[in-house]
């Protein structure tokens, strides 16, 4: 693991740093906050993963985590949204191939090579952590915007027990019956059933054994492609415990996620503080 | 006034708009926050001075200012940091010519003909902005970052009574005796006395007739630049109002700043609301 920057931020500290993944097959970035109360024992961590055409870094500059973050005690993770390189597939289209990596292990060519970002974020990255950093892996919680709202939910009902909350932004709700999934999973998995891969579908199946929490704009560009009312019903019709919160005027950017951020830390934040 | 963007924003909305500036010459990209509290009626207003290389866009983006400022009922103006566009000189230097004017009035060729940014900042802009938002011009603070900070501190004591509080983070702090500074006072202004654009030297000679926040990191990598400390004895041999505060392990980021933001929002406010 290499050291590309660390910033004191809020007391704690803001790292960039870099990585060989197996998983991925090439050098990986990522982003860690770790709040000053890091330095008397391990905290619990929330993962954030980001939406597409994203980097480690826009979350990390733009999100208006750390503060609360660093009033919670918490630390962020902040990993990149795909595998990148100039040995690695991509497209032209912004929405497939590199920042699109849609938290899915690929199994058709070209991307099946790299594109392993589920092992990546659910295995392989959580094990260097554990190894590098003072964070209680036995505490973590996960949240997410759009394609990283769908990573979050669908990563959290795939895993029992990893994660003891989930939350998203605006997620891509169901990509199964959407522009924004029916593509990337044709392309990253073939044909066949993707129910595995829809937020919605996951939460009829088989919900989520803890808390989850849903922010979405009322006047987000994107309502058609994230489909935010399938969520919300599958949420209802399992009695998920959860919230779903339709917020007026909002839209998709991140100055919606920046103004919802502090709720999401402290609803992740009571999940950790209270087991 | 053309409108680029509005995206409601902790409750209020930030707005990113542009106008044909008569002072610099071309057209001008200024974004403003404005919190919920303006529909009842005309709210206070935080100047943001960005640094060298930075737009409107940094701040707005990367500072965390919104959250307080909305919590505070205060409106924030980013200015950009220079005239921009294909017929405004420029220098190949990071530190020259457009992303870099200093916040002062060109005296020189190239320069005169669109760097004209402290009539800009202390006169046109204030007044499109008294004109088209709901905020209360009587009640006017101003802060920046680096060159940002020395633009915030030298109109503040160029201008008695225009601001009610001053605030920087890491100004450029006496640049008649840095390279941050001597060859820009220079291409701008010519040869001669450049004391009026020395936030040292002015606090020295006349000082501010309010209150004076400055936050310093202490590992901030320009240092030798900004030079801290010349504007520290200025302060305390003016028996200055105000606080000079040197932050332990902090550097020059935004993370620097988005880490300090409250604190500063919160000394304007009470300078606002005081009176």
């Amino acid at each position: 693991m290499k050291t590309i920057s660390e910033n004191k931020c809020f007391g704690g500290v803001q790292g960039v740093y870099s990585h060989a993944s197996a998983a991925c097959n090439c050098d990986m970035t990522f982003a860690v906050f770790m709040p000053a109360e890091a330095a008397f024992g391990p905290v619990p961590v929330l993962w954030y993963l980001s939406g597409l055409t994203c980097t480690h870094e826009n979350a990390m500059v733009k999100a208006g985590a750390q503060s609360w973050a660093a009033e919670q005690g918490i630390a962020l993770i902040f990993p990149d949204t795909s595998p990148r390189g100039d040995g690695v597939a991509d497209d032209e289209a912004y929405d497939l191939g590199q920042g699109a990596g849609f938290y899915l292990d690929a199994t058709q060519a070209p991307w099946a090579a790299h594109f392993q970002m589920n092992t990546y974020i659910a295995r392989e990255l959580p094990a260097l952590i554990g190894e590098n950093f003072a964070i209680d892996m036995d505490r973590q919680g996960i949240t997410g915007h759009s394609m990283g709202g769908h990573g979050a939910l669908t990563l959290a009902m795939e895993n029992p027990g990893q994660y003891l909350s989930v939350s998203a932004f605006a997620p891509i709700a169901n990509p199964t019956q959407s522009d924004w999934g029916q593509k990337q999973l044709g392309a990253y998995l073939g044909a066949g059933d993707h129910a595995k891969h829809d937020a919605s579908l996951q939460m009829a199946a088989v919900g989520f054994d803890g808390p989850v929490l849903i922010d979405q704009g009322s006047e987000d560009q994107f309502l058609n492609l994230l489909r935010p009312e399938t969520l919300a019903q599958a949420m209802a019709a399992r009695r998920q415990e959860g919230q779903f919160r339709m917020q007026k005027g909002y839209d998709h950017s991140y100055f919606f996620v920046a103004s919802f951020i502090e709720d999401h830390i402290a609803f992740h934040a009571e999940a950790f503080y209270q087991d």
